[in-house]
């Protein structure tokens, strides 16, 4: 094991206005805070150069989609190169005219373009209108090599999906970034508040323990009203860093724009790999139902 | 959905000492207990019929298995017929000569033999010594029809597995029971000892709401001495069960024997699930890595 097993990273959480020239001034401001801080790697949240536009279906919101080489890569890229610190940036993509993803390129320090993840999962529910917009991603699940190691990049739904954990920590991810945008809707908040934050952190937590590896959960903060109808959302921030044993090393607030930092350390991660070997004993042989949807309940016999 | 959606189930937690028919009686009190509460079903601990024998590897300790037509099912069978409850029986099974098995019986509540679960993934740490003994199931997993709904068996070790629970709760699962045999190495307690039992309660709790189903950990509890060298092993009790949604519904003392009764809602789980749609969006098409041992970290690309 080499000697610098640390590496320090950022998450991002901030508030999300109109203006993509405001919500990119504000998120150059924080990245240079977390280079200032030491960090290495800086994760944005989800979609953050506009509002959550998913709480209706309007097609004027396709207006704001950019090609991967647009405004907030290129522009991030220069921000990257004058703080040097690596930067996971999600943005909304135009791949073509009617093709547009919830996708997040990887810059590395010199501002070049490390590559892109296209989320996976895509939610539907009532505010989350997200099948309107985006076509599911049909790059795969990515890993991109950060300083010594590698850094794993899902967005938002995927968060509650094991396989995508799963299917990213095996390309060798230390780390887990979850750019996110996820609230309270206000009239549930009261009943199910609770509950619903508490299920979206512990299932994270769960996934870095069953793969080993550090997870960031990286959210947007404030109340946004929906642009048609009369629907909101609270963003309900309280973004996390968790370490390979699902311990929480930095929580953020409900509803301050912040930044966290922790010390990734790749030589406890492997450590907590030996003494809990997970990796050493899934049952790959028994697993090839998971490319199934279902199961019908069949025929149960004692087997022996 | 019908009226009666409600189905009330129990956990046993207790200590196991050397005698198997001490433990059976001990076992049988707490299952007419839980039969008294109204449960439709019960669990026991992991190799509940003796101590963890596994915390040295010592050939004498094979004498303690026993076939599935053995005295444990078979007294258990009467057991569930005398109080009319479904039973989640384990026990150590053997097979044939050299080939035993970490295994858990369903009996229904006519006392018939439903079908066998195998434990698939099986540990090997300091005081754990499973290899040693079990063959890894060949059997795959299972569910079994309890009532009007199914459950599914899971032990120990694969607590840690997310594909575990996936594949368990694809075949109709409203449960996942996780018969269990976990402590803390005393000398790891005081530094360790809070954040291993948070992980696995975490973990679990991940696996109830990514699947939208029940868990059930049952657990034994007390200080049990290795029967080879100084080693010990101060089993944790804290049985608990939780909802879809990952809420502990209840949870037991860390040393005293008691059963744990619920009533799972099968209503509530198909609410649960309207709501959290993660079946709905699972992506299929791009999990055939899951049944690769690893991927070694390759090409980014841009891909766009």
């Amino acid at each position: 094991m080499s000697e610098a097993t640390t590496m320090r990273i950022a998450a991002v959480q901030m508030a999300c206005d109109a203006s993509r020239e405001d919500n990119l001034a504000r998120a150059t401001h924080w990245i240079a805070e977390a280079a200032k801080a030491g960090a290495t790697v800086v994760c944005l949240p989800e979609l953050f150069t506009g509002p959550y536009f998913c709480q209706t279906e309007d097609t004027a919101a396709f207006e704001r989609a950019e090609p991967v080489q647009g405004p907030t890569l290129t522009a991030l890229a220069g921000v990257a190169r004058e703080h040097r610190i690596a930067i996971v940036a999600p943005f909304f993509e135009r791949r073509a005219a009617g093709i547009y993803h919830n996708s997040a390129g990887v810059l590395d320090a010199a501002g070049h373009f490390w590559g892109l993840y296209r989320k996976m999962h895509i939610p539907d529910d009532p505010g989350f209108y997200e099948k309107f917009y985006f076509t599911p991603g049909d790059l795969g699940f990515k890993t991109f090599p950060i300083g010594d190691t590698r850094i794993g990049v899902l967005i938002c739904w995927d968060q509650w999906f094991p396989e995508a954990a799963r299917l990213t920590a095996m390309q060798g991810a230390s780390i887990l970034f979850y750019p996110t945008a996820i609230g309270w809707v206000p009239d549930e908040k009261a009943d199910q508040g609770a509950a619903q934050h508490a299920a979206w952190q512990t299932v994270q937590r769960g996934h870095a323990i069953a793969n080993g590896v550090y997870v960031a959960a990286v959210n947007r903060i404030g109340m946004e009203q929906a642009t048609q109808g009369q629907g909101a959302i609270e963003f309900w921030g309280q973004s996390f860093i968790c370490d390979p044993q699902g311990q929480i090393l930095a929580e953020a607030s409900v509803d301050q724009e912040e930044i966290l930092c922790v010390d990734l350390d790749v030589a406890q991660l492997e450590a907590v790999r030996r003494i809990w070997p997970f990796w050493r004993d899934r049952r790959i042989e028994a697993y090839a139902g998971l490319t199934d949807r279902w199961h019908t309940p069949g025929s149960e016999t004692g087997g022996a």
